[in-house]
């Protein structure tokens, strides 16, 4: 066991020209790893749990609250879009899941598998947008992990996010909970971030004027709680296979069948297009700042003009109902007069949307 | 927007051929994401939180006890070796990050990444292993998320795993908690996890007769923290960057000195062979089932006691001290009576060795 031969062994030299890019050293746990996590990590992100650099960190667990815990992955490409990266992604994705479970968001932790050759400076733009969308969201990371991989090993960079949250009592929205005779409200307008993605990474050809509505829906959340309480029966971030997907699930889960009427007015122009252009349903491509609502008809009203009262929700409407025909399935009105079903789908749509 | 176009539209038909793998459909959120869901992890992990299908866990907060949070991301390559796999590893990481803390696990999240072409016959024994780890450490996966990113764009699959526990009352180990006078335990033989993955990796061009000592180390906390309580300083499982990494951080963290005499004989012939060979430190090489123990002076023997009482910890020993020269610098005692200083390495020894 020499030391000396080992510092100078098959520990890597950084190369001059790579002092701009991630290097397979910064993820080994020495020097390199605790620059970048020194450097660019703790100073956009500190907080007392952190800033501790243990491995972990402790949380408060007040009274006899339940706790929501949400993990999700982003591999979206590409890495920069129109109204936000995948650092905004994965801190209101998260923090969404967390929201829709009816909790206030109070911890983050967040892992990344970085490639070799990443330039640090998009790793900073992306690091800047996920301490931003926390600070707005009012939650720290509290943990996190860094790996790197050999160049062509990835793509960039990908980032698991893990939410905690704390459940108010007495407000247990689920998709299991959906009764017939709720009426379901969307949040705003359907399909601006799937198109988003795929405008900017030239999969349609043409220019799209949309930005991806990423955004922390908490806010939306708080104020249903606050004003419907027991009557928001179900709440939904519809975002990877859309809304259909949401409704599916939410429709299998508590044994109704959904009707849709006029859920085409949720589309805007710009989406129906690009849509239409390729043949794709706006009904399948994901959102990341709209959330879908079931609630009890009596309160129905009440909770549109809530939604509506907040910037987030200014385009919020009602689309449909929960019924007791064709449990399990939903339907949508044509302009026909017809209607037609509207499934899962079997496979990809759009990959690597989120 | 017509349904029926869709569905015979941009949507991936599954060819007969690839079934046996990992399509890019099954991270799209549709009905292909739901059978890998259904088929391959549901059956392993069930449990009520996660039986729910919805997008995040919800869990019991009892008491004002305090919560730990851990998150590790795992890219280890190949992704199965003697001793276990990415799987293995991906549970007991974080669990025993969550151990180190003194904290009691009590929940598990996976987000997972998978390559286009991962043939499912593997990603079955992957989820296996991590079924059966988390089965044996009693804890559930109760929260998780697949990605799937085209064929070349990940290394078969990477997995992000965050842990909680809760900590038990008046047991607070830290890193920042080592002090002058405590004895260094150490409650196995060091290397054997990072030499194997060499070894199976074909790194070292000869074969070597080691396992990864991949194993859920809260047992021996749990003794640790009845036997010797506040006694107990630091805890801390020297992963990636090896027992001098870990040794660095806590000599830093705690503003001590570390005085290692001894420590070759932690390190297991085979270990040392391979190592010798390579020119490689094996106090720099990743361990995956044992922890560095900072315990007071008073309760070293009875640490040791209670660590050789368990399977885990037989071959448990005292390596060294915290000492008031030096604070910051981690020395070991060579055997020629002179003294080396044991650095952080600057950048990469071992990559994706976890």
């Amino acid at each position: 066991m020499s030391g000396k031969a080992l510092a100078v062994g098959p520990a890597c030299p950084v190369p001059a020209q790579d002092v701009e890019r991630v290097q397979l050293g910064h993820g080994s746990g020495g020097k390199l790893s605790r620059q970048l996590l020194r450097d660019r990590f703790l100073p956009r992100f500190s907080n007392p749990a952190l800033d501790l650099l243990g491995d972990g960190a402790v949380l408060p667990a007040t009274g006899s609250s339940r706790l929501a815990m949400s993990t999700d992955t982003f591999v979206v490409r590409p890495l920069e879009f129109p109204g936000g990266n995948i650092g905004t992604l994965a801190v209101h994705g998260t923090l969404n899941d967390v929201a829709m479970m009816g909790a206030r968001p109070m911890a983050l932790s967040a892992g990344f598998v970085l490639e070799e050759g990443l330039p640090l400076d998009l790793l900073d733009r992306i690091l800047d947008a996920m301490a931003e969308a926390a600070r707005q969201a009012g939650v720290d990371l509290v943990a996190g992990d860094t790996k790197v991989v050999e160049r062509g090993k990835a793509d960039g960079l990908y980032i698991s996010t893990t939410g905690l949250g704390l459940i108010a009592d007495g407000f247990t929205p689920s998709p299991q909970a959906a009764e017939v005779g709720d009426v379901v409200l969307v949040s705003g307008p359907i399909g601006c971030h799937g198109v988003t993605i795929l405008a900017t990474r030239g999969d349609i050809g043409f220019e799209v004027e949309t930005e991806s509505d990423t955004a922390s829906l908490h806010p939306l959340v708080e104020r249903l709680r606050k004003s419907c309480g027991d009557a928001v029966h179900v709440l939904r971030d519809p975002t990877r296979g859309g809304v259909a997907s949401a409704l599916n699930e939410i429709a299998e889960a508590s044994d109704i069948g959904v009707e849709l009427d006029g859920i085409e007015k949720a589309v805007p122009a710009p989406v129906q297009g690009a849509c239409e252009m390729l043949g794709l349903d706006p009904l399948y491509v994901a959102n990341e700042g709209i959330l879908v609502a079931f609630i009890a008809a009596s309160a129905a009203d009440q909770a549109l003009a809530v939604l509506q009262g907040h910037p987030l929700g200014r385009e919020a409407r009602i689309i449909g109902r929960a019924v007791d025909r064709h449990p399990g399935m939903v339907v949508a009105r044509t302009g026909l007069g017809g209607t037609r079903i509207v499934d899962l789908l079997p496979g990809a749509q759009l990959p690597r949307i989120c």
